[in-house]
């Protein structure tokens, strides 16, 4: 049986923009016919293990992942059931107790670093986004937004961006925007992609 | 009269390792073979205006460059005259009282952003290398430099970056890449660089 629901990934990498783009598509369509899932939200729950081994784990491999879930939910939603996202706490690296009730509607969006990468979850999705953004650009709104909002330094920052994220985004990121229906440059009209998206599920 | 000297520009953004390679350049071809000017010596002298004027200067751009003094210094080394080098103090934007000596030496190097860029310095070298590096890693390594020597906040070197140096560097620096002799990647073998330039000068 054909989805009941239209399901668009956007993917890029860090600080490419996504959640704004999401968040901007959704309000575009209105709440009734659009909602947006995060990949955040699938990040394997790790209340099992040591504290210490949490800070091991490179949160930027598609390991991290519970893909298992994540598909689950895509499927479920496609068939038109309501689903409970899991609440994941970057802090602890745990799912909190709540959970956030996503209704499905005519256009679902997915957005997330790997969610391309991911075959199981790329081979749920009906069209494909990719924000190409320059990596200087994009380092440096992880940096002022890794500073604010997670109060870290500039050097953990930077030091996390050149170990982990910056290697994980040449070998699984990057690769996929080849592979992507459209490619959004740094800026764009929301209007066009609004206007694709539409062709698209027509 | 040809010149007694081999001219080799070395180009590349922020961050790109210019002084580095110049230096490892100048070490294995010994002092008494090698010597190296850097652009940044070359930046007009702005005594002579407000201290509120001198911050409102693009220091990225060819403007704020003694074109005329740089190209004189690399003529009169090209005849086998000494010169005096002018030291420049960035807290001020002005030149300090004394001069660096500069004996010329069988290879002569100039490093710098717009060593390429400024057609009149350009026309001066015989050999260019232009330094190739991923610009979030340029912008990390600026981030850290700036921060540990000039003591900025990691917010105003990233917007001075966006404000300046990244608009300037996509007009002036990046198109020179394809004019350089040779492109050189962000992980190099020292001996292959001084390869290919003992056999451009032989």
């Amino acid at each position: 049986m054909a989805n009941l629901s239209f399901f668009i990934g956007i993917c890029g990498g860090t600080g490419s923009g996504k959640t704004f783009l999401a968040g901007s598509l959704v309000r575009a369509l209105g709440k009734d016919k659009a909602v947006c899932l995060s990949q955040d939200a699938y990040y394997r729950d790790l209340s099992h293990i040591s504290a210490d081994e949490r800070g091991k784990i490179n949160f930027d491999h598609p390991d991290a992942l519970d893909t298992g879930l994540m598909v689950a939910h895509l499927k479920a939603l496609g068939r038109g059931e309501t689903i409970r996202m899991p609440v994941y706490d970057f802090n602890t690296h745990t799912r909190v107790g709540d959970q956030k009730v996503v209704i499905p509607r005519r256009f679902i969006f997915i957005e997330g670093i790997l969610i391309l990468s991911v075959e199981a979850v790329a081979a749920c999705l009906d069209y494909t986004l990719f924000l190409d953004v320059p990596p200087d650009v994009r380092f440096i709104r992880r940096l002022k937004r890794d500073m604010a909002e997670r109060g870290r330094t500039a050097e953990a920052v930077a030091d996390q961006y050149l170990d982990q994220v910056r290697p994980m985004h040449e070998r699984f990121v990057k690769p996929r925007r080849q592979s992507a229906d459209f490619v959004i440059p740094g800026t764009y009209d929301i209007r066009d992609v609004l206007d694709r998206i539409l062709a698209a599920a027509s």
